[in-house]
């Protein structure tokens, strides 16, 4: 019988967290417990280790994700475990999972089967605080904006054009769109306004890319809260905000450790969406993770076209990290949807399915060896795959001249996982990564926005639409042409198509609306309807989430 | 030089929480740490003491605030530093502080001078995360009301009569009033909502009354949510949401423990608002303190008339706790101030002031002893007090019957509250406290109110206004008569009228509105204007709340 992740988790035997970053070298008074099996690292002890050399950097990322599935989680933490197993002091970077989501649809995040990361409750519900925090302090800078205007607006911030919303870690479809301030003279003056999910707003991505206190503290001090009538920026150094809010996010910025079923260290830091954010865990956490273990395995959200590419773009070159390979991860039965196949389908072999949908991750291998990084690629096996399906899988890709090597650390943990271990190890120790981004800074930001749609989408042209030129012009105006760009569209196709699978060509990216994330320093080309606040489904998980008479967590996987 | 709270702080010789809870016999794995000088103790551990003797209760109210200050908060760490002084194993329940108010006006809040208890800084921002965790579980509980309405309202709330707001721990006018669900079809239906403070959740109530998971999830899901047309309740449990409610609030039902200055064990552990509910501190945590010390200082919001009546009536009646004896506190600036001082002239002699204000600590004395509870007189002593002054206070009371005595803690620490522990230690051994609640439960709902006016506001009449008798009425129908009521008034005054100073006669208490906290299992009697989301001032703290260079809060204080 097959295990629930829920019951594999719970018969874990954790360790104390004090002993997971004794493996690391790391002494108890630098870790700060949260309970006896979380912790966060002590910033002036991260600090000390600046002189340190770095370890070697994996990238785990994907295919474009169908409704098959692909396990780019569990991949990284059997990669890491077995990196353990033969021996290398290795350590995982993953992102935190978002609170609204669990009582949502699917129940938490953390791995699944034999590669997962523990305490999975904790971490899936308030963890060590980061997101409450970051919402906090979101919030608060909303309050002070409010506040300034309702005591005499010094600054002149032209009520219309206030861009900072409000947070919350919750699925609530009814604050999307609400108008604040009703009620009276004593509540202010009434406008529209909302609210996204924490992951959301520019403080994750703020934090996910801040590299100390004071980098936090100026990055927070320069986000853009709005305009006055002039069009002029008003930042929220000039609300006097950055202060208390770097006070309210200063343990948030310490990266959490936790431990993987194999008690090898992970951390867990930073969740910001793939769509307008980076989508990667944060800095302060790979950075941390690559001074104290010689290898560090870590993901990026959702596909390569997406997930990856702002890795490199974005997290990397903004954070003078220079990763050594990267792994792709796919699936025969996601390769198979992006061949046609439906999901009720899936069960049959299809060698004609599989040869076309190989086109999908033969692509992302190509986009990823662009950035200068050796590329392997990790096929989780299914019960339902078969002999017949893997081998064409491995021989579309050997033209290619990469590897595609099955893992089964979903039920075997990092014996499944080995193989792809000693052959990254390889890759790594060949010394072939050269890493460089795909543009270069001075590049203008409509030809960063080209250069991503040809050589990553492999889209025929790019259309700005509606404001985005005068957007695009503004930003350049005031100084942030230097920014890379973040590009939010679909996750499930290289093109602004959802349905368009396998590796579509002769379409057009359309850049519907151009943002300025001026504290976590990109530009957002927004190409397709984006939702930073999701809603809850008719049946929501929530209603099965209960504690057990064993006082054990029911319904959050 | 006088040093600042935050300067003491800073000097603190704080010990390992694993030995503060040593100190009360507390075993190691029984306490969750939150980095190193913050726990929560395991509700586990926390049953299996049930056949511990209870140690004794002790209450620490005060006289109607004015702007001098009464000093309630180290008054109770004083005495409970003193007991531990003078050799008695004694431990403090204190009210966890909101963050919301720390970035308005007043700072921080966690005792002061030689009387406080530390870390204040986390104190006072995130702590242990309990207050997030009730707005998280107010907003699911929102979240999945307007989901139900969206997917069909299989239950049929009428949207006009939702009565679950929103909740944030922010000081937020704009989110007072608000209309929610705008934006179109895939939004929801739009609808008059608002946000109250975290500290006015019910939630928070909730959560300082229960006394065990099942306790909690039980009270959570019969917290009535609105009404439908024909105007019968609908509560949290038809929409499933007491499940996941009570696994977000499972470890914030957990007591916290932190110390003093002294390095004597506290309990900080919820604060619910003092108007629209309770004012004090935990259940969970007060019924644990009692387990392990042989004596529990806590303290309860705002005056007597307000916190000692509602600590009695309403916690103690419902956890089955019984006091053993009460502290009034007062200054002899106060009282010159209820003797009709202004607060410019506080710094002159004035005995015929001190004489005329002493009716009002006089009247909360004879009102504390009507529970049946021993009464002593703490006197906060500050500079400009004169021994004159002092000795006039020292006489009125003495015709009482009671004992005022003269404490120095904020200066001194627990040598200045020496003489009130040697007093209070005689109180109770002296065992007259025969505990009574004011009115018994089968009383109807507005004579439970006119008993309160008459016997401890000396109100000459009750005048139910507007739909308050209808309330009441609806509220007895489905089974509320048997509640307590929780009085919403002002606390600067017995009466309405927060200028009415000293003692005053002859008033009327209008009751304006009436609410039912049916997870509370309270109902609330609102007398005055009651702001449950407080705003941010035209300067506010946060303007100056920084890191300094050193890494330490500076503006919190």
């Amino acid at each position: 019988m097959v295990k629930s992740d829920i019951e594999i988790a719970r018969e874990a035997k954790m360790q104390p967290i004090m002993e997971i970053g004794a493996k690391l070298g790391i002494a108890p008074e630098h870790l700060m417990p949260y309970g006896h099996t979380k912790a966060k690292i002590d910033l002036g002890y991260i600090e000390s280790l600046a002189a340190n050399p770095d370890g070697k950097l994996i990238l785990v990322t994907g295919i474009n994700p169908t409704a098959a599935g692909e396990g780019k989680t569990t991949t990284t933490v059997g990669l890491g475990d077995a990196l353990n197993r033969i021996g290398k002091k290795a350590a995982m970077c993953l992102r935190e999972p978002s609170l609204g989501p669990c009582f949502g649809v699917k129940g938490g995040a953390a791995g699944g089967g034999y590669a997962q990361v523990v305490p999975m409750e904790d971490i899936n519900l308030h963890f060590t605080g980061d997101f409450h925090a970051i919402a906090a302090a979101n919030n608060l800078l909303a309050a002070l904006i409010d506040n300034h205007v309702y005591w005499g607006n010094a600054v002149g911030l032209d009520p219309r054009r206030i861009g900072w919303r409000r947070a919350l870690d919750m699925n609530d479809r009814a604050l999307r769109s609400i108008v604040n301030s009703l009620g009276g003279v004593a509540n202010g003056f009434p406008r529209e306004d909302g609210f996204d999910i924490v992951v959301a707003s520019e403080i994750m991505a703020i934090l996910c890319l801040s590299t100390s206190l004071d980098d936090l503290k100026r990055r927070l001090g320069q986000i853009v809260v709005g305009q006055t009538r002039d069009r002029d920026q008003i930042f929220a150094r000039q609300l006097e905000a950055d202060g208390a809010m770097t006070v309210l996010l200063k343990d948030a910025l310490s990266p959490n450790l936790v431990q993987t079923l194999e008690n090898n260290p992970a951390f867990i830091h930073g969740g910001p969406f793939a769509n307008i954010a980076h989508g990667c865990n944060s800095v302060m956490a790979t950075q941390t993770a690559l001074k104290l273990a010689d290898y560090v395995v870590t993901e990026a959200g959702f596909g390569a076209d997406l997930g990856a590419e702002k890795f490199f773009d974005i997290k990397c070159r903004k954070a003078g990290l220079s990763p050594a390979a990267a792994v792709v991860v796919g699936t025969v039965r996601a390769l198979k949807m992006h061949g046609g196949v439906a999901k009720e389908d899936l069960g049959h072999e299809n060698l004609e399915a599989v040869r076309k949908g190989v086109s999908n991750i033969a692509r992302h291998v190509e986009n990823t060896q662009k950035f200068g990084v050796p590329v392997a690629v990790a096929l989780n096996r299914f019960i339902t795959d078969t002999d017949a399906e893997i081998e064409a899988v491995r021989k579309e890709l050997e033209s290619l001249g990469v590897e595609a090597i099955e893992c089964t650390h979903w039920a075997d943990g990092s014996a499944g996982t080995e193989a792809l271990a000693h052959h990254m190890v390889g890759l790594v120790e060949g010394g072939t990564a050269a890493f460089k981004p795909l543009y270069g800074d001075e590049l203008g930001l409509k030809d960063k926005i080209r250069t991503i749609a040809k050589e990553i989408y492999r889209a025929d042209d790019v259309v700005f639409e509606g404001k985005a030129s005068t957007a695009i012009a503004d930003i350049e105006k005031n100084g942030g042409g230097s920014y890379p760009v973040c590009i939010a569209k679909t996750q499930y196709s290289f093109s602004t198509d959802p349905n368009a699978k396998g590796a579509p060509t002769g379409h057009t990216l359309p850049v519907r609306e151009v943002r300025l994330s001026n504290g976590a320093e990109f530009v957002v080309a927004v190409c397709g309807e984006i939702m930073t606040m999701p809603g809850l489904p008719r049946v929501p998980a929530a209603n099965k989430i209960t504690l057990n008479a064993e006082g054990q967590i029911e319904g959050l996987f």
